[in-house]
């Protein structure tokens, strides 16, 4: 037999499956919608594409009030709220909700913010009663923004952004609500106008089923208008600069082709029906946590998880949220037993299988897989995807009750 | 809520999952290498590019005869084998398989040949002795062919084509032995110089993971000996006139994109080896048949099948092939209990999972279905496939035992 | 320096103009379109495609008569109106025209056709007259069909078919009408309805701006009669059988990825308007016109052309076509003077400069290059191929008058 | 005629011809290399991509230093630059050259820098003895960076960087030298550790061919030293965040499709030879000149240009820049006469010709209209390009000489 005939199998053969929460799967559409020549930004060809992409990202995001873009990604639309609202020796509050809370405190920090981290359990998230207190305690109104992790991508617990709301109302506390919805928007259900929130930060590339570059903020109506006075020193994040143009100008080139692509996902979603588009990602999810709670044969340990790492021992597998009203419905952490290591399974996955899966963060690394359900996505892609971690933790020697899949099958609402 | 916000389900979310016993899923490299400006089909930018993908095909169908291509599908290489051996008049032993023996026997009529068919019941095929024994008989060597179907795709059962030449051999019988590998080729085991085989038939839309539109044959030296001098009157598969250039001229245009995307495709498979890509039809074939067995209890029913149908009741889920040893590893036809319509289960299928789902040809229409796992398949994909069967049947109501996914992992030798 | 920072001129960069008479410019948005999955060609997703392609076409053709598609090159076209229409001793009158006409003729006669040839000198082709005369001359009928090449790729000479119309009218003769479209369809003005041709013969990749792979035939009432009974044995191609399934069936698979390109590109004939497109080749023809006729300052040789070649000295750059009444509008052909190689040109054209051009096909090689100007095409782009060939003849040394490129600016009628 | 055949000519047919002076035209292949699934930001399939697209860039940059890279378009760079080396009250000095070099002051400002400008007829640039002066004169060394923009791109006019260098020097000045390259970069010779340049400021959608989104800088072990405990407060362009990865970190989410595109478009550029691109940007420019001095016969107007716009009348068609040694190889600024606009020149070039012309800027808006020349071009697109300015000169009744194409052709140096 000659060698081409024989061959090697060094790369996996057939689709990625891509089950990282971030990016996320791009569908066709969406990649041919940029697969085209460039545009003149300021021609009467592309200008509609702008408008329309900020009209319908504001239906996304549930509001009528302001929406600014950037040629970023989504830690860029963080340094743009923070700079715009805040200047150095303000003082703000930051729920504690894993590592993206901790990094977005990191920035705050390095723009000269003074952070006052409200601490939580990660297994669960801040609490309202004590952020109520704490709100309460505040009589000076010293912070003036609060600043939550709708989803924390890490953890894969979601925080209650309605109740984050009546926790400020029931203090009548003034502090402005800061949002990041980055691995949330168009996923979980949220409401920015309904919930009062003053700022929204957003990212293309996990609900909204694009590649990574276009961020962008919703900024309320009081949010604007502290802006327009307040904030530190800024250029390339400066809002006044952008608003010079509708629906806003960039500061240098606009990013055409991230806006042919975005307009032709946000269209996708639209088409869907964001609540369609919402309910799907419910019921999804509800199939991975039976897979899990079944491979675990329903493991509950009492680990406490915080920036040390997981409390104790854990014996079976079992989903990392403890509460099951906050189990996020676009990822999913997956603790394994003690003496198992998630990086071997991942590497089995996508090298044998062409899985790709999401690996612990910072003090979980080893200790927890991520399951990324979001974006464009179906029961086939993720039936695929459940199947494949059940054979790969067979090969992988992680102990788990076959059957997972089939739980799966069986919970799915259809 | 608005209407674009609520909005509704039409087109169901994500990829869709192909498989279907061809077209079959084209790797985005594939796409992509068609998605290029036209080239001068005599340019020196084009011409290293056809002399490759003849050569890289010949390793595919182990042969180093000869191979000549035609801008038609598949049965334009049947008609190019046939009139460029065949006269009107002359007879040829085709050997029933299901529906494209069938149709290969019609077409082969059509020109004039005169046709004897070998029956079969069609979850057997032929059997050996049968057919060694009918080419004894024909003492005189009226047969100048005989036609095999090396992969029925309707019915999903092989024929051992190295048996077949062993029969002419027994038989010493000098009919050209004339293979459709449609089907088969670079997903089950065959090899064109070993075996003996004198015309093979292929196409570009199954194993070789491209879209429809190429078709080509393998010829030996004494086919190509035999079409100088016979066959009938011909202009556009005429191989004479092909033969003036090298590796060969089109009659008018020849197809440039169809080759960059074939070149792409032939290249994929080599660079995972033949030997590694036909091992990965196997294990996944063998997947499938574990889910199926597990949904239908291993059930075995006495029921044949021919040109009219299902002889008797089906009670259970089953696999159509009878013969473990003839069940095709690219297609798997499976049949459904009496009183159930598969056309319905495909329907749920594509419309509310999206998953393309083969049907029943001809008198197995709405009794069977049929999946294709042959081309750029993996895992993931796979098992999302079955997957979505079991999801699927529960809702069509279609009885059977649940957990044929956790049997198809199981079953995977990995 | 270092061997990557001085590198080496290899491929000329920029995009490549190509003026090939076919294939032509493939518009993005139908590799576009051609860059998606498979579908099944029986679903509710690609019937409706494959329905769409078909009215267009017809509209297209000017017809509300049939239309069957092959897939196949041209080639096939031809071929499937000769073995649906007649049998192997037939006679057809042939209209020389050129390289293509004796083509057609060839592939008649290995069909078993009888041919006879109206010979014609190539830069003017068949006079009307003579035709005339020659049909009523045929008093016994003895010709079931004419056949016509409309424009004649090889030369760039197009015949006039509503003359022939009226020549087999006032003739009285009863012969089928067919007619080659491959280079001439929705680039010049054609009506089969009107003109009361009985067979249009076209191709994917011309006028149509698609990839090579689908061809068809407009089929007359008339022709579509005569083929229920008549014809030479046949099955690819076989009319009768594709008629099974509105708007058609094909023998084996359906090529859906061809469809999918020449859905879009035939929708994006009929958005800009079949006679805007029309008077867009017909403009842009006069300017290559204005710069041929500029660069050899208006030479009138007194050559003629045939089988054998060029008659006699060509001194200066030359349209081939003599007649302005038939200079086709989608194709110049150019003669250059002796004791110049196009091919050399050509190759200049190519290699240092990205613009390919076609060259002369059989007894034109090397005397003549063509330049296709149909399909896909605007003003830049013709206007930076007529500079560049401009430039290519500098560098071959070919004798020319500078501002052949001003000329055609002036010629624009704009 | 049906209204399906008789059509609209809204969209003009072809291709555009985009010579916009940024975003430019992106290679096929390069749009291709984007048109993939999103892969791992952390997978072995992702870094050496990362990594080799850092290597081949410091390459095009000819430094061995320090780069990294942002997610944002060039102004993200150029606040990067000054973050990370100034703080609020640093004073720099400005050198004028049109609307890019204010636009880089004005970030500068509101960054908290104390601006000191150059001021110089935007015709010309800065002269090289007033900068030695200049600096000489600063005995203190109160300035910490000379801010330059190599090739301004909205006048056409370059600097010399290697002169500026060489007054720094001169003058023994240890200004840091920050040059943005934006649009010269691998279209004019440029050699950053060569000529001493600490920041160079770049970005993906000039010369690299590729889209928006991706910008960088090149940093001198000089300036990272600086800014390792210098600069004003910073968390999205911290370059000390960055350095904790090799060969970077990104503050958040990779933007993993904008490197597929921007590695495979510097690998076309070192195909290609850095020194032969950069002289094919020089024979092409040539060209645009001679054309350019055809139209206005050759016309020298004594106006001068600044903030307020041209100084006095312009007679004929005219170069910007007056100084040819100055006149820029990547983008050509033209001025038309008096009483002309230039935005009714472009809208006739779009809208009937489908050819993109940037307009002039700021204070030359109406006065001026620019030709991109730089990145993936070759002479057909040029000369198409010039061929059909000339055109719309004539319909937007532009008085102009006829013939600057045939002019261009004539300075092919080939």
């Amino acid at each position: 037999m000659s060698s081409t005939t024989s061959g090697s199998n060094a790369a996996p053969r057939g689709r990625q499956f891509f089950f990282n929460p971030g990016p996320t799967n791009i569908p066709d559409r969406v990649l041919n919608a940029m697969n085209r020549p460039a545009l003149d930004f300021f021609s009467e060809e592309f200008l509609p594409i702008l408008a329309r992409t900020h009209a319908n990202l504001k239906t996304v995001l549930r509001t009528d009030q302001q929406l600014l873009m950037y040629a970023s990604n989504g830690h860029g639309a963080w340094e743009a709220a923070l700079v715009n609202l805040f200047k150095p020796g303000d003082k703000v509050l930051l729920l504690e909700s894993g590592r993206f809370s901790a990094s977005w405190g990191d920035m705050a920090a390095q723009l000269g913010l003074e952070i006052e981290l409200l601490a939580a359990d990660w297994r669960f998230g801040v609490g309202m009663d004590r952020l109520t207190e704490r709100l309460k305690a505040d009589r000076g109104h010293a912070f003036k923004g609060v600043l939550a992790v709708h989803n924390e991508t890490s953890t894969g617990v979601a925080l209650p952004i309605d109740q984050i709301r009546k926790a400020l109302d029931a203090a009548g506390h003034p502090a402005l609500l800061l949002v990041d919805t980055i691995s949330s928007l168009a996923s979980l259900d949220f409401r920015m106008d309904d919930w009062g929130v003053d700022i929204v930060v957003g990212g293309s590339q996990k609900g909204l089923m694009m590649t990574t570059g276009l961020a962008f903020t919703g900024i309320s109506r009081r949010a604007m208008a502290i802006s327009e006075t307040g904030g530190a020193r800024r250029s390339y994040w400066n809002w006044k600069d952008m608003l010079t143009h509708k629906p806003q100008r960039f500061p240098g080139t606009t990013p055409v082709h991230l806006f042919f692509g975005l307009d032709e996902s946000v269209r996708m979603l639209l088409e869907e029906g964001l609540d369609a588009a919402i309910a799907r990602h419910t019921r999804l999810a509800r199939a991975v946590r039976a897979a899990v709670a079944h491979w675990g044969e329903g493991a509950k340990s009492s680990v406490s998880i915080g920036a040390k790492g997981i409390s104790g021992p854990v014996k079976a597998i079992e989903l990392l949220p403890a509460d099951p009203a906050r189990a996020s419905d676009s990822v999913s952490a997956i603790m394994v037993p003690d003496g198992h290591d998630t990086n071997v399974l991942r590497k089995v996955a996508v090298q044998r299988f062409n899985l790709s899966l999401g690996g612990g963060l910072g003090p979980l690394g080893g200790r927890v897989f991520r399951i990324g359900h979001m974006g464009d996505l179906n029961e086939p892609m993720l039936l695929g995807a459940l199947s494949t971690v059940e054979l790969a933790m067979r090969v992988a020697k992680i102990p788990y009750c076959p059957g997972g899949v089939t739980a799966a099958i069986a919970a799915l609402d259809v």
